[in-house]
């Protein structure tokens, strides 16, 4: 796969709405999946008897999945952590369950995930500093584990990532980067970040933290996907992204365009007869008009769903190839501040409490 | 367009949760779609300025338009019939509307249907057959009128369709067959049956209506779909059929196979690491196993009901391909003893009585 790089999110073996054949069209190359969803249902025994998570899904590119710990903790009632592991509630019939590190291991080994996460902890922010740094030392005895248990069970053919924590402390983050580049993993996720922070704080975290990560292993900055995250990631290093936003965003109507993100819901879009944006070459906009979508989104039809979240990963796409082909050329600074001049990002407040009630 | 041919319902100018393309790819030539909804929204003015019903839906076939009449006559409260025409309030905003024969021509005509349905008047059975027959009287002087308009709107290179009603009452449906056969119409519909009689009260309707319709001219049993009356329509003389029952079924969990009909939310499912119709040509036979459907269902994902949808509509047009192939070459009553042998049919009771309800 070519980074910088996107990742759908397909959290319940599906990238919601849609089919493999057509998030591949969208130009993706892996896809994400969610070890606490898929633990819970089908659950580990059906995964294997359908020969592996790419099997059962029908994605026969890479997928990483996450360790089941952001999941877990943003739960929030009934979890209790142990240095052994965390003890939760399923979401769907209130079983208690546990997950360790090892598990989490296991689980992504045992149907077949080709990017594995560790099992971290993450405490909700703003939080002391010692919470913060119990959760990020836990992180990393954890990750030991994980390290461990992957070289135990036989990950031959995978990759176990480890993941940097350490809230916005700029003093643990470096702590947690500086115990990560030493960590025998192959690729090193940031975690922690795009919870609800200023983006400037972001960006800051991440200016802390890849200088000290290794240059011979990918980086993965967990849950960015606004178009405006992606390049500010690269412009710092980053090489992976992954997030629900584009699909989930995409579900309540919002498209992103050239020029910032609309909502295709609004009337003016009823007798816009053209496509949404005429540059792009995704599905939705080369067969249909803004119009069309804008009357199944009106007409509450399943349809709008599917083309929006065409739009919106094929979007993401695009970006990325901008990205990876003005890498290539030398020529990203130029780039961004094009990107910046034309892309109008929706404010941070508007962000952070906007509406993305999701329509499933 | 081949006949007999079953014809999926688009509604709302779109095929519930499908893509023309996938559409077309289950075998369909023809789609309907719903003069009441669609003059509702997103209204004639946006579909004329789309350059048509086709444009806007990206339908390049056929399409055939309801008069609106069912649906108006199903709202229930609000409906009153003049003389004139019917007036009623939008299910959408409460506007007191109206529509005459003379519109109803109008609007189909003017969103470019290829064949145009009139106006009719429905009854709720049972009912008095004084009722039935004003009803059917009224149906029969507003085709009048809606062929004279047809007329004088100039469609040329559109078809209208006359329709016979008369309840489940002998002597009134072949009144009516009679009148629809002297009419100056391409087609002869059938409307007012599968509305909750029992199946042999249709199959006998039919049997008293069909003989006495033109042979050259094609027969359309209006909403009809469960693979069952497909044969019994045929073998009585039907070339065309619809209903959203395939769909809405599908969006249920409700799938068609050989055998008959099964719920693929069943537990049963859950570990079918295989094709849920091994002889099916489906998208979702051919690319999923019936437990990852089940899963879909289960998690409450919206490609169940794409998958679902597809391979319900590849069913019936599978069927109706065997029904053509099996005219052609002169062996229908052996393909339908065939067809009665292999496929058990839900019980009418359960039919009428089950949860049929859509998810959106």
């Amino acid at each position: 796969m070519e980074t910088p790089a996107f990742m759908p999110v397909g959290t319940q073996a599906t990238v919601k709405t849609l089919l493999p054949s057509e998030v591949r069209a969208t130009g993706a190359q892996i896809v994400l999946a969610n070890t606490y969803h898929l633990m819970l249902r089908p659950g580990l025994p059906t995964l294997q008897a359908a020969g592996g998570l790419h099997q059962f899904m029908g994605w026969n590119g890479p997928i990483l999945t996450d360790s089941g710990g952001f999941q877990i903790f943003s739960l929030g009632g009934n979890v209790r952590v142990r240095e052994e592991g965390v003890t939760f509630r399923s979401h769907i019939d209130g079983r208690a369950l546990e997950l360790t590190p090892e598990q989490a291991v296991a689980l992504q080994l045992g149907w077949g995930s080709d990017i594995l996460m560790p099992l971290d902890h993450l405490v909700g922010l703003p939080a002391e500093t010692r919470t913060v740094q119990d959760a990020m030392d836990r992180t990393h005895r954890w990750l030991e584990r994980a390290v461990i248990a992957f070289d135990e069970f036989g990950g031959t053919t995978s990759a176990l990532f480890g993941i940097c924590q350490g809230g916005m402390d700029e003093h643990l983050r470096r702590e947690s980067a500086a115990t990560l580049a030493e960590a025998n993993v192959a690729g090193c996720a940031i975690g922690g970040l795009s919870v609800g922070e200023p983006k400037p704080v972001m960006a800051a975290m991440l200016e802390v933290v890849t200088p000290l990560l290794p240059l011979n292993k990918p980086r993965y900055l967990m849950g960015v996907g606004s178009p405006e995250d992606l390049w500010m990631g690269v412009a710092r290093g980053v090489d992976l992204f992954d997030c629900v936003l584009p699909t989930r965003l995409a579900r309540n109507g919002a498209l992103f365009t050239p020029e910032g993100r609309v909502n295709i819901k609004n009337r003016r879009f009823a007798e816009v007869h053209a496509p949404l944006d005429e540059t792009c070459d995704c599905e939705a906009c080369q067969g249909f008009t803004a119009a069309y979508i804008h009357h199944l989104f009106r007409a509450r039809e399943v349809l709008a769903l599917r083309l929006a979240s065409v739009h919106n990963l094929r979007f993401l796409a695009r970006e990325m190839e901008t990205i990876r082909h003005a890498i290539d050329n030398g020529s990203f600074s130029g780039a961004y501040r094009a990107f910046q001049d034309r892309y109008r990002p929706v404010g941070s407040n508007e962000l952070s409490t906007e509406s993305v009630v999701s329509l499933n």
